[in-house]
């Protein structure tokens, strides 16, 4: 296992639900980046649950505490390490997870690799609340980005058969990022959030779950960041997009709608715009041979259900090799998409940080 | 750029589409492995153009040849490197974009980040030609990967609007894969050959050009294998997925049909199977938590149309800086599906024979 | 600059020497590791000041708290992250050297690279306090090389004029290096203490400090670890040692002494014993074409005198670009090595590990 | 095994000695690097055997071909790919080694490691040989950092008992630098060559060899490039030095010379020197906190004396596990020094470049 990502910017996640603490290490941070706290925690609290009903009741209150790297708010250039403490830990609601694994989740692949020696209560290091340190790390990698003049921002696409408008391919702005990036339900359609919640609201009450979809762009990446082949923009984002729990699948510009397309209609013509090369279109989301074109940076990621739901499931029994009904007991998310926009902008944005350090 | 892939199983590609030779060193490679040479070569002539019409008719035969790392027909633990030798190479047709970009290639990002000293000719590093190394990889990864009981097979899902069936999720067969990864025009339904070869031709005679889906699978992995976080096998599998020219997107199991779908009718339940811990359904395409469940793998990859077309289009002339017309000369794939598919059984052979190694 | 180490046993180490708290993560750890915590702790009291006069006098407490990763003492295969609160720091000590670099520290290069944001207080990220996470994760690193028969051990090969004996090479035991590493002032004849100790205080009276060599050598590992080329045993360790503050010199086997020597006088002939291949000598330290023999790994570290001393020096205000001569105020080791001791062995049984891994 | 080196430059060694070819992959490389053809096969010839009677008589000529990544001899970005040709290859000379290993040599350790499949003849990917690429490598490397106004060069310190004049480490010269690294048999004081080949021609006389340390220094480096921890200047280059055949140790500026040091002594004091901070000394060899001081790097590495020697030594049977006496035929170096220093020179070209990209 290794929960270490990046070349030159190197992420390392730790912790379990239920432990002492979770909390990362950010290697390879530039020295002299001013640090906003409350930018940090504004994303932070997007992530966290609670804020209403579509999300998870439990009190899950993100203080970090910033151990080193950081002097006097700026950037040592040292690694820096966050922790966040857990406090008031029930695990009883997880016992009976040792011994006949959840459906749809790592219980059953991570008892065969760890040998059932793995913390399991609370989801244990796979856990949701792992995403966290994420977003925690993706802040700071949007400051640094901040700094060279690039803008990081994501929406819910869809919920269930709800739909938010996409992004304009080739017309999307710094300050649109901006603002997605600072609601805590980002949609750039906002009238579309009763609909959604709506949605939402309609699994919740039939102990279910639903999926969706989340749009993630960035803008001010300049043209030749990336490289063709094993560093290409798409595989390095992808790599930490799918470490995100529920992320399976992850397309640029049209992705899957490409399928269908011909070349006359969506191939990305150039033209002279005020002296400078720009693109006629962007169906390629930004990239070309792995490398950035200098338009905005677009992708979208599918994010399954919550597996976690209070029906009664069908299982085993680990122990006694029984097929054994589960409940689930707990509050769970009926749908993780709004919590999850910004650990998706926090995993693109320490990509681009990587690809671009 | 790196041309450099995988962590314990390290592939390195080199080679320009009119250079002297391409090829590719495999660092990491079990000692003992016979190889099986005339799998190799089928590997590499379902990849190779000019089989039919469907494809380029330029002529590109892949004689490989084996420079180190095999004694006897049989690896021995050293890296093993091969080169294609190039000959008879006409580079007269690429003259003029040299200085106008072909729209949805990657000339204009590699011109600004090499600043005009890539080799251009042909596509040059970023031509498709330099999937023929990593065929071949994966070919040999095939090998190693069979004698732990592994097969990987993939098929068109889809070109244009013509589809094939799809893989049922959980009921995929050793048999059924190692089938269809030796065909040239590989389908689960052969009978829809000739539809999809006359939605190619349509597109053809308009000198145009049509995407596609291709679906790859794996069975007899065991489960355990991979890691949450930053090993998940769907991130490790979409960062060389996403190194073939034209993929634009990537998805596990379900993948963006999830965004639709609720927990109750998706989750992958589990019960005892002649004494062993089976998944009823394998909606996650056999990973969960970033790691394997026992279940067949699956993945799609959508396939951009190929970009090459003989109409005109609109570019720039970098040296002027002024608006262009373009027409690329010579002839080119009007659809690249076909001849992908085992492009990406290979990339996803090296990628898993590097998560077993 | 990267604190991270590690193919597939990753260690992050992170912390300032007057920040929050120092630590680290390690990452790959196998699952169900039962830790001795006692045998941890040793190890850290062993590279901890302050227990006696030739060592500086501070108090640095290092009572570590795990955070993730560890479940009911036993390793969960999750990160394993571990943090040191630092507590009581005085700083004051420091203040001027943030504008005259200490002679023969990091002060001086660390400004350039970082522009002057580092944390310069204690030696910050450089201070050799951040030795003890290496420590920390060296005993853990131990006792999992301990499950696999290996055993890891070192002693002062020599401070200034006065030397220990030297190992013998191909005559190393078990019991040897589990003895030398349960030693606080680790000599293979302990006759020599006394003599070292008078060394080091000769040094400390006159204000000046003074280096020497550290033996280090491991059995157990088996024949076949390591490879050539750029994953050789001696390249990896070697990584790992010169992360250590004050290591010049690596040497394995008879090391520099080759210089001198005719093969046919040091080539290590094999001979059948009790009906296993045997080494008749073991001058190459255990290490031949990159790769273990299974004789006993041997090798020396130098370590310079640690520059930090109470005399007056010369040095420049980075300010005024003036010559400005310094004092160093404070107490400081006249001599590290004895506390470098349980480093050396922690680097080593990390390298080994993650080799072995 | 990994043959592959380097973060940012990448460096993929391949070949096996009798095999068809050996060569490399340099991935990483800026483009526009005008190629010197001429300095590289200069540097090439220095290494290659041959040149008199202190190498081995056998001929070897290196004859390079590059394959991609240069086009009209300047650097295109993408992968460059070179082979070297073996012809006329006699393996009759190695057949007995498969059953009896070689003292001092990696054959046994290689025949665990890879169960007897690894190619042995010549010493396969094991040999010497091997070397040439990375001199290929290196000097390509050396192009590069000539440009960043960087120059590197070494010289042999000691052969047996003869020794030319040290580096004056706070004195060396560009000038002095690229002299050394013209020469055939490099030293400073070349008065001392007759004397070395006397000392050579005596073991090669009573089929014996001999060792040396050869000493190697950079120029041009700024203050500022490397990290603490594990990305320390010494700890990347040793990573590759290690991996020359034959180097048993390595140590930067005083090294083992600092073990009996005192830091009133040996600390590096700085100085004001027409308005630039300089240091008065530089005994840690142009490396603090592992980051460069601005001041020559400057390191030495022990060379052991090649294991073949045609004198009678012990050695047993792999397959009858009985003891048995092996006489080596063939030709071989008496002494490996003269022929390293451009090898050395090339590591640590190598290692530079990768911190600097």
């Amino acid at each position: 296992m290794s929960s270490v990502i990046g070349e030159r910017l190197k992420v390392s996640v730790f912790g379990e639900s239920h432990g002492r603490a979770i909390g990362c290490v950010i290697d390879g941070l530039e020295s002299g980046i001013k640090l906003d706290m409350d930018a940090i925690r504004l994303d932070m609290a997007r992530r966290a649950p609670g804020k209403d009903k579509t999300a998870t009741p439990r009190l899950e209150k993100d203080d970090f505490i910033i151990l080193s790297g950081v002097l006097d708010g700026v950037t040592t250039g040292a690694p820096l390490a966050m922790i966040i403490e857990n406090k008031n830990v029930k695990s009883g609601d997880y016992d009976n997870m040792l011994k006949v694994p959840r459906p749809s989740h790592s219980d059953y692949p991570a008892y065969v690799k760890y040998g059932g020696h793995n913390d399991i209560s609370g989801g244990g290091h796979f856990s949701g609340r792992l995403t966290a340190p994420i977003v925690f790390a993706g802040a700071l990698a949007k400051q640094a980005l901040k700094e060279k003049g690039i803008a990081v921002g994501a929406h819910i696409k869809s919920i269930g058969s709800v739909s938010d408008e996409s992004f304009e391919l080739n017309g999307i702005t710094e300050r649109e990022l901006i603002s997605l990036s600072s609601k805590s339900f980002s949609l750039i359609d906002e009238k579309k959030e009763e609909e959604m919640r709506a949605e939402i609201e309609r699994y919740r009450k039939e102990q279910n779950s639903i999926g969706g979809i989340i749009e993630c762009a960035a803008v001010g990446v300049p043209a030749g960041v990336g490289g063709n082949m094993f560093d290409t923009v798409e595989g390095t984002l992808s790599k930490i997009l799918f470490g995100i729990p529920a992320v399976k699948g992850v397309e640029f510009g049209l992705g899957f709608d490409f399928a269908k397309a011909n070349a006359a209609e969506v191939n990305d013509e150039y033209e002279i715009n005020d002296g400078e090369i720009a693109l006629k279109s962007n169906n390629n989301g930004g990239v070309l041979g792995g490398i950035t074109t200098g338009a905005p940076i677009v992708l979208r990621v599918a994010i399954k259900p919550t597996p976690s739901i209070s029906r009664e499931q069908s299982s085993v029994n680990l122990e006694t090799m029984q097929n054994e009904k589960l409940v689930i007991s707990g509050r769970h998310d009926p749908c993780i998409v709004p919590r999850a926009v910004s650990v998706i902008e926090a995993a693109v944005a320490i990509g681009l940080l990587d690809l671009l350090s």
